[in-house]
């Protein structure tokens, strides 16, 4: 009896285990308010896009490329089943893009920024964002602007904490990448009511885009005069600044293509500070930029040069009225869907102070520059842009500049187009310095691209070099 | 014994339920292979983001004002509780959008095509999008150009559609809203290796951006001279075509403010069709409409004014190539964010041919013009233009056209400027006829604000006229 006891009170107890777990698997399936269901099934609306963003991006396509959202659609699928194919990278092919075609030459030509798409990668989850269908469909927001006073927060944040730029008291603008921004800074600072065109300059290597908007706009309102330098010389023997009023000058620090900390030239010029490059992984960052008006883009902070979005940091209120006057005339504002993504970029970018971003980008450069150094180090016939240690106050640490671009000169006498030896010599396409009218005897190599693009361009510049110890005695090293 | 071993059997078989119900449960938490959990727990970097955005909309603003993922966050909130708060619609305040400020004035100033909103709500779902930290941060697809092909297919979907542009064999270019386009075409059209610069005409009553933009950018290859219809008077007696070479006419259809259906006046002239609002909420479509250079924008397509994205189509190889060089030189090319935006948006849009959207978007203004027709049939002091009913190829019947705006005209000798008539007798802000180039007799009312928007314009509109014909004997009526 004492046993059968037992027996009952342990299937009592078990038959009691059952229904509590049966309980349980029945709130599972049917109630809402369990923690565990609610964390997962919370989501209505957005749901289905949520999923088919995470089907593309689930795509394999070999690490050699990628599929997206509004990629090119495979119709040979299944109606139900259409989805974007992989959009391979340069040199790579087939469906997957595991095929490498091995002739292929490296293109360093763009400034394209990929060289951060892993960063975005490992934070996909706080980088992600859902716009809703009806999100912000007004011209304006709520407080009658065009510009979104949380992204100009987080703009100031990120400046704060890099230390690259005073914003206190300044007025921003937003604008098209910051190429929409030059153009609207030559008008501000043009003067419409002189009876002479203010004359544009920059210093010799410059940005091709601040001719090319100049003479294609055609204004009456400023020309283009070219190399600073050269200016002052022709115009100007004492470089005196009363003699300057009428003067625009693009000061691009660091400088594209050479990577250079620049300074006006011009005395008394009114100045553009081109500061797109400002950022700690290109440069060490020596204190605040203070200038009367900077112009920054997302392109070479975060890497999203897709996304079209830049700003100007400016004192004066007159220069920042003509400013925004140029964005409203010339297409009214900046999308509020890319405002919106750029927010939730910033929120990232700023976060642990902007560590994890800028060690990422820095760490990336830095090995790019010491594994291109190494290169070069073995070449007579190719040489590097000096580079100067500075402290850079962001890191506390006294580095050299990590530049965007390599600025390659051809040291022999013969090699008088460079990119065409680059081309012809070493199947490596560069961007030529007559672009930059600098002569043909330097070239420009993107180091930004993705990591097969910057393989690719090592490989090609190791045998470019190998090939010239080759010709010079030494033997050829194939890698 | 026989007892105990029932008991013991019993016992056996409710602890082998229990591990089968606890194993189950173990499952539904671990694996990814019930389809319960598949369906539910499938996501997971882009959760997050999702959650968010269904939060923010689910945010209550009582129907008058709405809240956004970008918009002013309630920083005395505690700090994981952060939020946006409620954004309220003109004359409406408080934490909730709920409280009315009774005095506040009826504004149909600007032309926000909010009507649209309410459509997009409902499709809440398929219109969403779901935008990855890493999604395409090159400057380019991967066709080497800056225009989305599977966005170009779903806009000549969309034309094709409606019936209302023929665009096979047509080039398409994109611009930061139509805005970026009109002023690009002007670019396209005029001669840059004339002596003289281009003639940019258009046709009173006009759209002011035409003027804005050509006196703005203070181009040496052309300059605006106003009216089409005084420019023949002066300049051309007969209209004879080769004098007209050198013209650039803008030609608005439906006519932006007034919406009259256009043809060019100008014998010979180059044309740029500003085809914003032909589309069949607002005017009956006669048939496709097949001119040299046509300009549209999604703004008065899907509603989506804040997403800054319109397109020209255009015949001729020369003129689509100088455009798409301006849209390069002003900021390089439309952001990747806007465009996937855009196609989404449009995937809505031509489903089921387009019936969804149009037939929400006529029934809402055609509804709103029968009210407000309603209303001025009662007043002698103001009128609206007249409207002539065409056949609509796209809804297959005689209809009249529900244009975005009433072209209001005061008739009483004394009221000589309608707009500050309105805004002082009736509480309305308009947009004043002279804005237009058109006198000061005439204003323009905007009926594609939201609903809110629209019904205090009616409220104020009603108690207008009511106080006319209480002057005139009548009784007023306060709606």
């Amino acid at each position: 009896m004492m046993k059968a006891n037992k027996y009952t009170f342990g299937l009592l107890i078990s038959i009691g285990i059952n229904i509590i777990l049966l309980s349980y698997i029945i709130i599972l399936y049917h109630s809402g308010s369990n923690q565990f269901i609610e964390r997962q099934c919370s989501l209505s609306w957005s749901e289905k896009a949520a999923a088919e963003a995470e089907a593309v991006a689930a795509i394999s396509c070999s690490g050699h490329g990628r599929a997206y959202l509004d990629g090119p659609v495979n119709y040979e699928q299944s109606e139900g089943q259409v989805r974007p194919v992989c959009e391979c990278y340069d040199c790579y092919g087939g469906l997957d893009c595991s095929i490498l075609s091995p002739e292929c030459p490296a293109d360093a030509d763009s400034g394209d920024p990929i060289f951060l798409e892993p960063f975005w990668m490992e934070h996909a989850t706080e980088s992600a964002v859902m716009i809703s269908g009806w999100h912000r469909m007004s011209y304006r927001y709520v407080d009658y602007t065009t510009m979104s006073s949380e992204l100009e927060k987080y703009i100031r944040k990120m400046h704060a904490i890099v230390g690259n730029a005073i914003t206190e008291g300044r007025y921003l603008v937003f604008g098209i990448g910051s190429s929409q921004l030059l153009n609207a800074a030559v008008y501000a600072l043009s003067s419409d009511n002189s009876s002479s065109p203010s004359n544009v300059l920059a210093t010799i290597p410059f940005y091709p885009m601040y001719n090319a908007q100049t003479v294609f706009f055609h204004s009456e309102n400023f020309q283009f005069q070219g190399d600073s330098n050269t200016w002052i010389l022709n115009n100007n023997n004492n470089n005196i600044p009363t003699n300057n009023k009428n003067v625009v000058e693009f000061v691009t620090s660091p400088n594209n293509p050479d990577g250079e900390l620049k300074t006006s030239v011009v005395l008394g010029a009114k100045t553009i500070y081109d500061h797109a490059y400002f950022w700690p992984h290109f440069t060490p960052i020596p204190s605040p930029s203070d200038r009367d008006l900077m112009i920054f883009t997302l392109s070479k902070l975060t890497g999203h040069a897709g996304t079209r979005f830049g700003w100007a940091v400016i004192k004066d209120k007159d220069v920042y009225d003509k400013m925004l006057n140029y964005i409203s005339v010339a297409d009214m504002s900046i999308s509020k869907d890319t405002q919106l993504r750029v927010l939730q970029l910033l929120k990232v970018a700023v976060k642990d102070h902007g560590k994890p971003l800028f060690e990422f980008a820095y760490d990336k450069m830095r090995d790019r520059w010491a594994r291109l150094t190494s290169v070069f180090s073995k070449s007579t016939r190719f040489s590097l842009q000096h580079r100067h240690p500075l402290h850079c106050s962001f890191f506390n640490q006294t580095r050299l500049p990590s530049p965007a671009y390599a600025w390659v000169k051809c040291e022999r006498e013969e090699d008088q187009d460079c990119g065409k030896v680059l081309e012809t010599d070493g199947k490596i396409k560069g961007r030529s310095g007559s672009i930059f009218s600098a002569g043909d005897r330097c070239v420009r190599l993107s180091l930004i691209k993705s990591q097969d693009d910057f393989e690719l361009l090592l490989k090609r510049l190791t045998q470019l070099v190998a090939l010239e110890n080759n010709i010079n005695g030494g033997a050829v090293q194939i890698m």
